[in-house]
């Protein structure tokens, strides 16, 4: 099998994608021009919009409702944007997707305001599915993503952390809306449960395996490469993966200890970003991902053969590979 | 007729009262210790659960359903705590109701997942009503009051408002949860659609008048009785009624023209609450909360005359006499 890339997994669903994109477009044309003129920023960004393919695709299996599963795809999108607002602005981040952020160009109280306006216009979005499963589970997502936000701010620059403690947050504040996403558009197509379930997993573990991935491509990748600055976990004081088993690694000298304990500066980052480079913890984080992907696909094999099957295993692989 | 407490307004929904009150208390009962430390300081604040109550009393006119009214009654008060607890992050804010902010002593990260979580969790309670209309509403009245915040963020420090901008802004940012809580109250107990459109209209117009007097005692009020500094709508940069008002009167030499264009001194904060406190801004102000209260009341002759009916012609009536 060649190398597949995003545009080539999402050809089953392609063309809803587009009537996703177009809808979402349409969420910028309110009455005040710079109200307008701030959604259309934050709703333009370079988003891969992951998570409504992932609503399409699980959608595809039984009765494909293309109305509700648009409905469900822009709002798992806009609580995804939401989410990022807030972050970025609560990290005071300055770039995201290679271009200034929302806290950047109209400070704090905009960007804080305009978070709770997307949530907002999400959760109307899912009450236009008229589905209670799907409209309670939207809320509770968001409880739980909140809930691990808050855990991660709390732990900021604490090395007492664990593996366990690590995979808890990222299953919060990332696994739970690719789960939620998976969930929904197979709920709304009226399927068995234990379809369902399936799904419903495969978008946990995906969504496992993709911020595991996303916390590696901070050591890795390159500023240009990610649209933001590379370390800044580190920055955050959010201790991920490959920083933890450095710490593991290194328990006396270590960097990472030094910028956690004694505060931010640059030689010690660029350091903790080459040891890791030079370490066998990229392959060793690379396996934990990997093994995760391999568990969202494992009982795909329970679901109608289609396309869209082929789409998810082609997803959960392309995951571990991409560069961005 | 003697001057009523709300506690005595209270009265015809106190038992169910204290019940949302309890079940408030137990959203603070979450795993992590000092998730719920924090949860708990935010609920046991000083508000006064006047969005409850106007579910409670509204829910009384046609079929009393206790179980949805106390989940709704819930929803709108996380929702409004939410919306403060955000306020106080971007506005800055050290105080209110007498005890420092969670911003002031938990930072800005948490205050605004905080905020995040408590709308999840409304969003959540709300679901939990079963009923399609209640849940739709939640989600436009948090796209509102945003957009309501948004517009008062953008025109801060801006002299070039109008009366017409003044009254679309406190719609949006207050008077719209007010509407919410009387109308899901209403369309939870099983109404006629005159009923609910009464009860709508009400919420709405005591949601007005109680935003126009809250603007009026941040003239005259004490620091005291409102647990917050005085002035702090000048401080922000919001152009109030009051403010409006002596703006028009004194087109020419104005403390509230050179706060807004030299930037805040302490000077110009006292000497426009002085002016406007000895001029007739003050009850030409409350003239016009008045005149909403009466607009509240009016078309309620046509629900069931019961206690709840009076409760809320008392409730109009206290909150243009009330002082914090």
């Amino acid at each position: 099998m060649g190398i597949l890339e995003l545009s080539d997994i999402y050809k089953p669903v392609q063309e809803d994608l587009d009537r996703v994109e177009e809808r979402l477009k349409t969420i910028g044309e309110v009455e005040s021009s710079w109200m307008s003129e701030l959604l259309d920023y934050c709703l333009k960004g370079g988003g891969k919009r992951l998570r409504p393919m992932l609503v399409l695709l699980s959608g595809q299996f039984y009765k494909y409702n293309l109305e509700r599963l648009l409905l469900i795809a822009m709002a798992v999108e806009l609580t995804h944007l939401a989410t990022l607002v807030h972050d970025d602005t609560i990290d005071n981040s300055s770039v995201r997707w290679g271009r200034p952020t929302i806290n950047k160009l109209w400070g704090t109280e905009q960007a804080v305001l305009l978070g709770d306006y997307l949530f907002a216009k999400a959760g109307e979005l899912t009450a236009d599915t008229e589905n209670l499963r799907v409209i309670r589970g939207l809320a509770r997502t968001l409880m739980i993503i909140s809930s691990g936000e808050l855990a991660q701010a709390y732990s900021a620059f604490n090395l007492e952390q664990n593996r366990e403690n690590y995979m808890q947050r990222i299953s919060s504040k990332t696994a739970s809306l690719f789960s939620f996403s998976a969930e929904s558009g197979v709920v709304l197509s009226q399927a068995p449960e234990e379809a369902i379930d399936v799904l419903t997993e495969y978008g946990y573990n995906f969504g496992v395996a993709f911020q595991i991935v996303d916390d590696i491509l901070d050591f890795i990748g390159t500023e240009e490469e990610m649209g933001k600055p590379v370390g800044s976990d580190l920055t955050q004081g959010t201790l991920t993966l490959p920083a933890m088993l450095l710490v593991e690694q290194h328990p006396e000298d270590n960097p990472i200890k030094r910028l956690f304990q004694n505060g931010l500066n640059e030689e010690d980052i660029n350091q903790a970003i080459e040891m890791v480079r030079n370490s066998s913890i990229i392959e060793e984080c690379f396996k934990v991902a990997s093994d995760y992907c391999d568990k969202a696909c494992h009982r795909l094999n329970l679901l109608p053969d289609n396309e869209s099957r082929q789409a998810l295993i082609d997803l959960a692989d392309y995951i571990i590979r991409r560069r961005r």
